[in-house]
């Protein structure tokens, strides 16, 4: 992999600017004969899509998502799949202070000393709009990995700022615009984002993935692991700052002989391991964490510098999510998603679709 | 590239299995017109050698290592270098044990899966003396960073189990087994793993690494950013279950005013960051903290099953580290060196060796 | 990278059926700060643009590019160049018969064996109009090639079926829809096409590229060796059966002293080599030699299977070009700048920008 | 692919120079559960050795080959198998003049514009003593194609210099020295290299390679088609000049009706495309024909400069072979056996083992 593109044998290519004509991908190496439309994948869009609440940016895009290529008659055909989105709720405003300034925490100024030159409107390459395409690509993974394997993905938000966000109900999820696993707890959401929108600033989060019923074997013992690819497409999402399979950084206060899972013939009882060990699938659940910093455009006034090295404040104004971590819950449920698809590939490449001969054991 | 080799275009590819007659790398894309001797990288091999204290496993390896090719008269030409470790300390007792059992939290479970075979000696491809040809290569790609941009690396234990471990003074990392930067806890932290050991049991750790000197602008805005290849390198390595970039977890209950560092005419006078910014390096320390799982050999007996899926009760005897984690510091920046020598050569490759025209930033 | 994927560090991801809604590409790793506008592209499309003379086939695409990203203000910005051509003379016919019986020599029967499902309107991914893309992703490589390095391209028919060209006057290559460097060959060009057509048939060609002021030292010495990516990359063009470099099978004949240029202060008197020498580039021109055969689609009646292997009659109606080597100058042009500028990068990846200090060579 | 490695599933990274203390390769990606051992190699190695008649380099290497990892108890395991060559018969002379000039049609030239060093002992990397270890890798994967898919090879000299070797036997191969199947012309190839030896010269040859029940379907339709792959890998071998697919260079002046192969219920009656089209399988014999230039290290005195760019006059005495075609035929194959392994895992990834459900038509 490289550059802009993710995976090995899965393969999404993304492109597009901010505030550019349109963002999109391409994803080569889709197997063949998945049936896929555009109904498979605008809903997960519509998932991520800005516009829908007040707690995140009220910049309107529909998103609209065009297949390009790769499908005849409803079926994937194993060519690239090249998905468009148009941008159509740019602002024609001038940039020009942007160019010259650059915002504490925020990709500006190292892209202007990497490239010397950059497209400046609305965070250009840099902005979170980016991860529509990803999102995109993760629906046309999703639906393989549940149709050929049962796979299944959750995720919701467990930390917003100082409150933490227990997970009581998965049903509840879709039931807020903040992904909470916990109806209870949203009023006292939403009067923290109401009172940190007033005051100008933003703050940070904590999101948790899942995936069920990935078999055992998937992934590669070394540097490719499954974990590693986890966490290089998860530290990969814009402003996350950290990720976790299963115990996390908690298995430094664990003993070994608390931190093993134990196996018994139904199962593991426990999930210590996140569902991975040694870089491979187990059967277990997939259990990823990802801490996700607050918003750098935000509208108090910060230190900065100019172009010319001299000193200046900047206020950020625009549309912007003073938490993107309210929308990261499904870009980060396509990242995994996407990985997972990539190692079912790579692992049926060297070892064959047909499971190898080995005894049943409840995951 | 993917599998066993690490980096784009200074690629290391791994081989080799604990009981094997060798382990070793090659690796191609190295510059040429490098001065590189078997003493460049003997002493980095050095600091993660087993059996240099009592509190490491004590295997007798010298882990003496060939240059098979890519040097000429001292120099290296631009070729592949292949390095060799011959293993000399393997035991050859019966693995027939583990062959049929699993160790709870050990790879064995899922190998066996994936592969329907494998190398059970001394944990065969899984162990974490894979790890020495990561270092060798690491000592190569630190080198050339040291020579050619000036950059340093030092990384120590912050944590070993229950014992937070502050950062005192990294002069005291040589000093004593733990690569803990503070003299005074030394006496804690024996005692610490002398009652582990005693009890059968194994403890996790954490780690920071951290590279100096790096200039803005290494790494790619989107998917490749520099801290998904680290947290990719990282959770690459065996036993990590969770990676941070500078403020890490932490930034979950920052605010944006908090988290994002100022930048001043001097240079930035925080470091939230971790040195990398929209997936790209800002000229700050690059700043890496690592969870690592206790070690999941241990003498306690543990309920486990065989492949026939019937319950075992498994006790793992041998000789193991009890802390995976005192030896992974020199690993951890072997690893940060190597991601960060693919994204040298990466960023030449797109911008050019010749700094673009913009003004010194104090970093 | 592999698949759609031409390239390691310029890479150019492909996408699009003949009679889909577009066709296109993605490119990644084109550095930043080059003047790019359609005005550069368009051009090079409009070169090998259909429907330009009664040789080819009368299908009207205007093959309008369009740049979807990577640009700011007329710069590249050093992130992924989306190209969109839309289709728009489709022919909206049956095209159930193609998906029944197989056309001898053509795709039709492995994407078959392949995916058992395929896109047949026009040839779907088969199709030679895959080939604007490459030509649109040439252009950008050529204009980077021409003012970092005054690297420039020529391309002519040098056979076409029985008639060889002699390369008379290179000038003449863009009066006259052969792509023919000799004007007095041209009206037998003419006539042996005018009576191809009418016979139904279709014919094979040769076609010479070549690429003058490549510095010496570009390629890489075992397996991606600077000849191997062109004998790739032109092999991978529809139609091509046979890639020579420099004197090519001309070599079995040879011996060693004739063969073998010699080296003078004043630069290579001969240019047996084609350019490359061990894989790498030796400052002489790079000269490439391509078979194209005959178009498969035909409308004399050949034998052939349909899907249940029942024997049957095709014929082949439509519009078809009855030799594609007519537009593929322009296209073998665009691949050889491809695989140089590939190389240009990564010989700064791994040797710098900075030129070593070696004395001059004429070239 | 890249660099110094071969394949994108099944990948052969190749290190070693000519003199230093050894050659090898790692395969990763090598399918676990295959039977293997130092048998299945070195009876390949033994087909391309040094020594063996007084046509070739009379430099005597065993070219022992060592299985360092990847294996257990006879099985490959799924992880890297590196394999190792110790060279034994180098020669410590001065090859301090070698650095100096540079001979005529060699790679020395562009290596020291390239790299600004290199190690020059005995040709150093760019030897064809660099082929022993792809020829290693070959066994593994012609292995594995025999035992999955019962695929075989065969490949043999056509042409020596100005003799043309028509093939009347193909069991005659192996009792000649050339690989010619055709015993009658032994004498007059045996006379020609005599002469050729006596007077200090040396010539080209061609060699033909095909492979043998390669199922329908195995390739990418753009860009990484199997034939453009197949070319790649070719025209990385030391001193190919020119690669040809089927009819090659041959259909330039075929009729479309004439080249198109028919399709029967029993099968293709003719293979004009050399088993290739749109870049997949079909079914047909793989047949692949390649140029291969005379040896640049040549008695005979020749013009050249050195390292000042000052006039010298080059001659080569040591230990070459007069026509490095001669010892070409095993490694030619070893190559075609690695593309089809690379993209018999390709295939299976993306399509899966089970056949999809096409009725059988005769190849």
């Amino acid at each position: 992999m490289s550059g802009s593109t993710l995976g090995e044998l899965f393969r999404v290519t993304n492109f597009g600017e901010s505030h550019g004509p349109a963002i999109g991908c391409v994803i080569d190496g889709c197997p063949p004969g998945l049936a896929l439309s555009v109904e498979d994948i605008q809903p997960e869009l519509d998932r991520r899509r800005p516009g829908t609440s007040r707690h995140v940016t009220q910049r309107n895009e529909a998103d609209a998502v065009e297949i390009l290529s790769g499908t005849y008659e409803g079926l994937t055909t194993g060519t690239p799949i090249a998905l468009l989105i148009r941008n159509t709720d740019q602002r024609s405003k001038d940039y020009g202070n942007l160019l010259d300034t650059f915002r504490p925490g925020h990709a500006d100024y190292p892209y202007w000393r990497k490239y010397g030159v950059r497209d400046p409107r609305g965070g250009g390459r840099s902005s979170a709009r980016l991860t529509a395409p990803t999102v995109a690509a993760g629906a046309v993974a999703r639906k393989w990995l549940a149709q050929q394997h049962g796979i299944t993905f959750s995720g919701w938000m467990s930390q917003l700022g100082d409150i933490a966000i227990p997970c009581v109900d998965e049903a509840e999820i879709p039931n807020n615009p903040f992904f909470a696993p916990n109806a209870a707890i949203v009023p006292e959401l939403e009067a923290y984002m109401d009172a940190l929108r007033k005051s100008g600033d933003s703050c940070g989060a904590r999101i948790e993935v899942r995936a069920r019923g990935v078999p055992p074997g998937w992934g590669e013992p070394l540097y490719d692991r499954l974990d590693a690819d986890i966490a290089h497409a998860m530290m990969g999402l814009n402003a996350v700052k950290g990720v976790e399979v299963g115990a996390g950084f908690g298995c430094v206060t664990q003993k070994g002989s608390e931190h093993g899972d134990p196996l018994t013939p139904a199962g593991f009882p426990s999930n210590h391991a996140g569902g991975v060990l040694g870089g491979l699938s187990t059967g277990q659940e997939i259990v990823v964490s990802l801490a996700i910093k607050p918003t750098s455009s935000i509208r108090l006034p910060r230190p900065s510098i100019d172009r010319a090295n001299q000193p200046q404040t900047v206020e950020t104004h625009g549309r912007h999510d003073p938490c993107v971590g309210i929308r990261a819950t499904p870009i980060a449920e396509a990242l995994l998603a996407l990985v997972l698809m990539d190692h079912a590939l790579r692992h049926r490449a060297q070892c064959g679709d047909v499971q190898l001969p080995v005894p049943p054991i409840a995951p």
